[in-house]
């Protein structure tokens, strides 16, 4: 069925490429032409759920913001506020207008059906669980207009095994934002090999409307950014094993070197070494990546049974990571410390999303892992 | 030997970190201090030579340039003339005033011997091939004095394999820059098992007095910086190879999502598809690294055959390769085109040296692999 549908809309897709006149009504189905997307429904309100819902509110969209308990939508918005503000500090009338305009596109939910009714584009930004975002899926599935399409924002889990429980894998693809998604423009689309072009072409759509640069990558462990960032960070830390060179050393190489805006020490911080040993195992066991760029590393392992998150943190007491409420990863930074550089803090400054005025609440880049 | 000199030092070390009361006069051989280096001659005077010599007669040392031909020499000196007019192009008196007392610290001389004779620091920094540096360091192993300090700049040669041909393992070290010499602030400094702590810690000295940050390696593959990069490159292209997504998308999806100041394809494009191939080639003959991280591409492969020596080069005709005298390797690049974002654009700049107004000649922060 849905190789069927695909099909016509390849075929459609020739068509309009080759500019045939075309009807000028067409059902969604047989077209290829982006779907106009206008109602989006997020599942999730921490900060990626949050930050999705704030871009695509800010750029016109309608949207529902969608989680399980009041306390946790009164966040989400407090969240939104907080970037907003921030966002337009210098311009009081400003910041008034943006968070008004924003918020009156914005609608909160505890009712996970009743709020797929009327989506154009459901975005799942909830806890990193198979079995819980295919729960969700399969009650979506079944409320959600036929037409709509579905997307999880998962970095580490594959898009198909979630879309499979759906009856619409034509119409459904990865949607995954960088953290903090006001900032950040990156967002890859990930097609399955069942996705449709209409759904990429529709999402590619919705990316850009929400003024980020949408890349695309095939249903592969770690897409794009995690799949080359991560196989690095375990290099580094095998260099370091091997007493080749110092962690610090190898920070300071790397950001002097090669430029990076961090050192891979710092940013293994970051994504924290549970994170990044707990994907390591994760891509050994799945059989897709070369089991040798993964291989189990005996300092990651021992840090981690050890309850260290960090080895900046560990052993040079730089930052102190404080794990925030619904799973993210956070980290107070002083900055008086003179084991970073200007460049560091400035890198670090650019991705901060500070909470409370009085300290530096950071989320990697790559947090969302 | 040396082994005996080394565990002289050695001893001399722990005596002086117990703050054990020390001798007024120690013999060099006996000392531990750093020793006074005044006069370094540096073999070669192309970009990375010309470079090292700047910055060393800039900050005080009194240097002689050597190379085979008058004529290298001359565009040598030119090479340093160029950099400083760009250093100080706002202020004619300071940039007149460099130019002087930058030069009044360089003798230059064909006469390999002879250079060597009053060297406390030699800097070998000609072509990357093992039987020219040997002989090279045969020739001034038994004309410098004893005491002198033997390096090279090689960034693909193991250490040790130049060293073993000398009587002077012990004073045998690398010392890494990376171009271009007068901005990159970083230094690796490679202790091979042989290296005394008394060389090592002279070396860590001369990089200070440079401006330069020093960092240290053991004498292993790539050191730090070619040691990590070089295999996310290699990931990359497999990354593409495999059809995962466009190289384009990567660089796009490593430039914002990670924060790198050019995607991979850019950077292998400046390193070169060539050079990153026979660096590939040359690792997993080594044995010394994972022969899986740099198990050959064929896509590597298939492109150096056919003569393409970069992928952005080759497919989107923004990099225009020119070859540059003396085996190093420059881009041309047009900044009207819109492949590469303002970051890429910045990055660049940052580390061009162009020696024409009418075109950015760019070398590789890793060119000199």
């Amino acid at each position: 069925m849905s190789q069927l549908f695909r099909s016509a809309c390849q075929f459609s897709t020739r068509l309009s490429t080759k500019n045939f006149l075309r009807p000028l009504i067409v059902s969604n189905a047989f077209s290829t032409s982006p779907r106009d997307i206008q109602n989006i429904t997020v599942y999730g309100s921490g900060l990626m759920g949050a930050g999705i819902v704030q871009v695509a509110a800010q750029n016109g969209f309608k949207v529902t913001m969608v989680d399980i308990e009041e306390s946790f939508l009164e966040n989400g918005i407090n969240i939104i506020k907080t970037s907003l503000k921030r966002q337009f500090k210098d311009d009081a009338n400003k910041q008034k207008e943006a968070i008004e305009s924003t918020l009156s596109n914005i609608k909160t939910s505890t009712d996970p059906s009743k709020s797929a009714e009327n989506a154009d584009l459901i975005v799942e930004a909830i806890i990193e669980n198979i079995q819980k975002k295919q729960d969700l899926f399969t009650k979506l599935d079944s409320v959600a207009p036929q037409s709509a399409i579905f997307t999880s924002n998962t970095s580490s889990l594959p898009i198909i095994e979630i879309a499979k429980i759906t009856k619409r894998g034509d119409k459904f693809a990865g949607l995954h934002f960088f953290n903090p998604v006001p900032r950040m423009k990156l967002v890859e689309v990930i097609k399955t090999e069942n996705t449709s072009d209409e759904t990429y072409e529709s999402l590619i759509e919705v990316a850009k409307k929400m003024q980020k640069t949408p890349v695309t990558c095939k249903d592969t462990p770690g897409f794009i950014v995690n799949r080359l960032l991560v196989p690095y960070l375990l290099e580094a830390i095998r260099l370091y094993e091997r007493g080749d060179a110092t962690f610090k050393d190898i920070d300071t190489a790397m950001k002097l070197g090669a430029g990076m805006p961090m050192g891979p020490f710092e940013l293994s911080d970051f994504v924290g070494l549970d994170t990044l040993k707990s994907i390591c195992d994760g891509w050994r066991d799945s059989n897709k990546v070369d089991t040798n760029l993964v291989a189990s590393i005996k300092v990651l392992d021992d840090l981690v049974k050890e309850g260290k998150r960090g080895l900046v943190d560990e052993l040079l007491g730089v930052l102190i990571r404080t794990k925030q409420p619904k799973g993210t990863i956070g980290i107070i930074v002083n900055p008086s410390m003179d084991s970073f550089t200007p460049g560091t803090i400035n890198a670090i400054l650019e991705i901060a999303e500070p909470p409370e005025p009085s300290e530096l609440e950071l989320y990697s880049r790559i947090s969302s892992l």
